[in-house]
């Protein structure tokens, strides 16, 4: 679950070229790998929309907002980051951020 | 994270009036322990948009997205959460549904 630590949550919706899903996960992959370096980062997890399969919902942990918006994105790592995923994209990332709030249930 | 349990994720998003947003996430919490009683849910997390307070995104997971459309819409336990969130809602709810992708990361 999310709530497994507290961190705020980066809500990034995506969209990609309906043959580009297999190639941008791949991507995505590799782009979590250099998110995963950056300092003040928590996890990622990218969601995959049934309706619309162009769309993507990409989750991200981070210990601060300022540390996405301030300390990741003026980092070396955002240009390697962008360099992944950003050949797929077809539309602006829409970007927010989201405290947790309530929660119930989860794997253990 | 997400990936604990390999669910489907409901992806709604809601919007509230700005000064409910406490009473809100105390129905949602009322709610969610009606969630927990469906068949096939796995667990539910709500997250507060921090540029736009009046919006929520609930992640919801569930066995399938069958287990959300079919079976709990239909249940009498769906009348049971629209009681407790719906007086809330400023707006209709924007639902999709989407299945895991790539992570990485996590609490342990």
């Amino acid at each position: 679950m999310l709530a497994d630590r507290s961190c705020v949550v980066e809500h990034a919706a995506l969209t990609v070229a309906a043959d580009d899903a297999t190639a941008f996960e791949e991507a995505l992959q590799r782009g979590f790998e250099v998110l995963a370096r950056a300092d003040g980062f928590c996890w990622a997890q990218a969601l995959h929309q049934v309706e619309d399969p162009t769309t993507y919902v990409l989750l991200i942990g981070w210990d601060s907002v300022e540390a996405h918006t301030e300390g990741f994105v003026r980092s070396d790592l955002f240009g390697l980051w962008r360099a992944e995923i950003g050949p797929y994209l077809t539309a602006r990332a829409i970007v927010t951020h989201h405290v947790l709030g309530p929660t119930v249930g989860g794997a253990r």
